[in-house]
């Protein structure tokens, strides 16, 4: 670039190159434009704020947890267990109460079994021989019980027979009910406790009415006018979801419980409550495919007087119920505080544990960046967490781009 | 401000200040102007609708259930336990079927424990002792099996031995056996039987052939012929994660499977099909390193005829396998069909249960913050949600936004 | 439209309408106007770009696994049980240390119980009776333990009493212990084994040291000096939620133990630490409310010399841990670097596996659109994830639009 080049350049660089304004002094015209100006600004502060609550600051980072507790007993007379009631402990797979519980609803019960040799049942394909060399020794049976001892079993002159195994013998041969053994379980209950917290605003609340009445728990329903006694009948539960629970009961399946918790703190504590919604988790239009039902083996274990181990076989039909929760919080956006309001800890009942400190929360934004030395962390005793779910919200995010946390715990 | 400021101010407020543009009529100009309007409005229109599709809804508040189902048998010789079959029951906790399940592959086996009164292991660094005065009584072992008794046994005339215990007697010495003892269970298979829903959409699938043919499920074996039979070799499952089965056996793992759907409802439901991905979740890279490997100790509690409890200790070394399932579904966006599209259903496929009503969602929309009172809530029989997830969607979000939504249940 | 109104709008629609530019050739108004983009463009770059890391790409798509071992014994001597040794087996529930551990803390045991008919308990409302027809045979008892044999069963001359029922007898009467029974596990260890990965980077980490030295899990405690011993003694973590454990120990409770991992992976792996937060996930305020607590029942089955079932019934009290994993992990953009930068492989560091080509990601992000036949998906063997997490991040996205994602297993 030679230097009249250059020169011009650096002239054209310090242009200040702005757009020609037309002023038109005129009233109506005036008039107008000031109204378009105000009608935007309306918008901006009844639309956006007041009713799409865009100064809001969100807490997706539910804690939840669940506690699940069955209650019922149901009688029954077999020819097999002869007459046998069955109570939580009994039917209720795993006992300790957590999100995810099994209801033991149909029954094959194999007792007795031992470790011993035995014809292979006719149902596995794999099993079936017509002599000894069709069932090579050590070899284990396909989706079947044993592993082959060599033999082929026919029952007397038949042609056909099964691979005698070396198995839990005898082995389960029976089918499953066509009516439930268990069908009274329609009328137990379940009590599902649940615990939230939302930790950006230490706002924690639980789904039981919080009262000293030892009896509440004992007599009451859920219900229009029980919203906080979440107990629930099973067979409501099923149909709810619009299954049937004794026709669900025969092959098994799984019933999903949603709990959510959508609540604006600014309002008080007693209008954020949850919703339940009840869905059912596996395949319902397809009774008689492959894919429907839920059932699992489970043995218990006993020694005889000579110590040798022999178990009961049993392959339980029922009905899993998952409970999941989810949820979020909102409170004021931090961004439009942090600039306008000073003392906003004014906005914050007195019955929250703490409040957290704004100008915390700034500084907090920062350190999560900056790593913190362990040594800083544990200092001497790790405080509760308060706010710290190192979830940064600097600037002010409509509700409709956030997506609700979806906590299984 | 005098008279002539406040004049000259409302003057002013009742400007209309208008940029001044030049309007310049000459074609080859005006063309080349049209022709980038033109352009910018086709990228508007194929890039960032019909390629990123920005104006689909996205579902991704996905509801899922994971049934699991192991099969297979295996035979063991040892001089412990003599002959052995295990079975699906014996190896597999817990028994359930959920979407976490463990198969054991490596066993130490202390039986018959009482409580009584014996030494300590050797192993326990705690536990030494020279005389009785180390061994002071009532005090816990720490790491170890029990509680002290206050002498120190020592083999013969050595100088060091460990304290006795109270504890479940023997206790536990025996090493991790080098081989594991059910190698062979690299041949089992296991069947994820895994339910969809998008609750938004009230669109769901199973990952499982619809199919009434009861064999297909006990001949087919996952693969490219068989994509809905979700059935998988563990050892084959291993090894897609880079990881030789026996060799994981020995000391035991963790391996994740996840499944994901990621579905364009806009097409047909066929065309919305699982993809499934296999990691290992434990250190594999540090095979000696103190964090590696996977076990734990269980019990089996017995009485004896004089009503004495005593128990069979195992320490089971195996692979846990964690199946995880996340995606979204995607359908129009809704706030282009408010606005263009009153008739929507027309869309929707026949085959899905029921349609959402577009204005039924702009009400939800609303409804949504609007506290609902639960007498509105379960009026009667609470309805089968649909759509009901909470989730608002009001503007036109790009996919790349959204974030999976991951269900571990 | 006549043709003078079409050739007025077929002029007007290749007008060139374009705004007025005034150009003053003033040095210091230039300067300033220079100036002010300057200074823009340095918030760009400092702030946007450098503090607030929009450039980097982020990986929330976490995956994890938990393992969790608990260690100590304690002893207990009472009328009911004797003396007897506690071990983790027999108080940790259930023992396959998964990510949800539960330790019994108080028990109410009901040893000997059979299938026959007895007295059901005075604490249970719906049992009272006055007579006989109070009793109706074969009803269950509303929140019992058995069904009515049709008596009523008085105790002398009283006048009130409780109905016969048919259940496993005798049924449970005592109370809970008001001193915690196990109080002493207080001072039992966890050991939390964490390991996570982030798809997308293909980086892992455990937060358990990497060493060969056996004995350090067995003498090293969690702390300032040991961030990478994840060993917590039960005592210290409840202490840490603001509770107090032997007080906790007698009703039970939830504690959550959640571990943070907000990795920037543009610095060393070193710097990618877990930090560890403490909540109690019950209701603390409420001591002596109807939804404090934690307890369920369970048994042990067995099998007298005549084959006959009995169990022991066992009520147990204590506290459930739940541990949680979030996290995420960030790299640079995408977007910035496919423009910028080609060979971007120069900033992964040698020790992580495999590293992502950048063009493959945009492939990628373009073939999740196309749906992937099966066939393709599983050519011989299912290759390692690597990035296929399906998540799309074509632009950049500052992190305080991202929210952690909570993964519960």
């Amino acid at each position: 670039m030679g230097q009249a080049g250059c020169k011009g350049l650096y002239q054209s660089l310090l242009d200040y190159k702005t757009e020609k304004y037309v002023i038109a002094k005129n009233k109506k015209v005036g008039l107008l434009y000031r109204l378009l100006q105000v009608s935007i600004l309306t918008y901006l502060v009844v639309w956006v704020f007041l009713v799409k609550k865009c100064y809001q600051d969100t807490d997706t980072s539910l804690q939840s947890s669940i506690i699940t507790k069955v209650k019922g007993v149901t009688f029954t007379n077999t020819s097999e267990l002869g007459e046998r009631l069955w109570d939580v402990v009994d039917y209720v797979v795993p006992p300790q109460g957590e999100n995810v519980f099994f209801v033991v609803t149909n029954l094959v019960v194999t007792p007795n079994q031992r470790q011993d040799t035995c014809a292979e049942s006719e149902r596995i394909p794999d099993a079936l021989c017509h002599e000894d060399s069709d069932c090579p020794p050590g070899k284990p049976v396909v989706a079947g019980n044993g592993v082959r001892s060599g033999r082929c079993l026919r029952a007397g002159s038949a042609q056909k027979g099964t691979c005698e195994i070396f198995a839990w013998c005898p082995v389960e041969t029976k089918s499953r009910p066509v009516k439930p053994l268990l069908g009274e379980a329609e009328d137990f209950t379940v009590y599902i406790k649940n615990f939230i917290r939302f930790p950006k605003f230490n706002f924690s609340k639980t789904n039981v009415l919080d009262t000293r009445d030892k009896t509440f728990l004992k007599s009451c329903k859920f219900g229009p006018k029980n919203p906080y006694c979440p107990i629930f009948r099973l067979g409501s539960v099923v149909s709810w979801t619009g299954s049937n629970f004794r026709e669900m009961a025969v092959q098994g399946g799984v019933i999903g419980i949603q709990i959510e918790w959508d609540c604006d703190l600014d309002r008080p504590p007693s209008e954020c409550n949850p919703r339940y919604y009840f869905n059912r988790l596996d395949n319902r239009f397809s009774e008689n495919s492959i894919s429907s039902g839920y059932n699992f083996r489970f043995a218990k274990y006993y020694r005889d007087a000579a110590g040798v181990e022999f178990r009961t076989l049993f392959k339980a039909y029922g009905i899993r119920f998952d409970v999941m929760v989810n949820g979020k919080g909102s409170f004021f956006c931090d961004l439009v505080l942090i600039y306008f309001i000073k003392k906003s800890n004014f906005y914050r009942d007195k019955k929250y544990e703490e409040v957290r400190d704004l100008e915390g929360l700034a500084q907090m934004a920062e350190s999560s960046r900056q790593r913190v030395a362990p040594e800083q962390q544990l200092a001497e005793q790790p405080e509760v967490q308060d706010g710290g779910s190192g979830q940064k919200e600097n600037g002010c995010v409509c509700r409709q781009l956030l997506q609700p946390t979806r906590i299984t715990r």
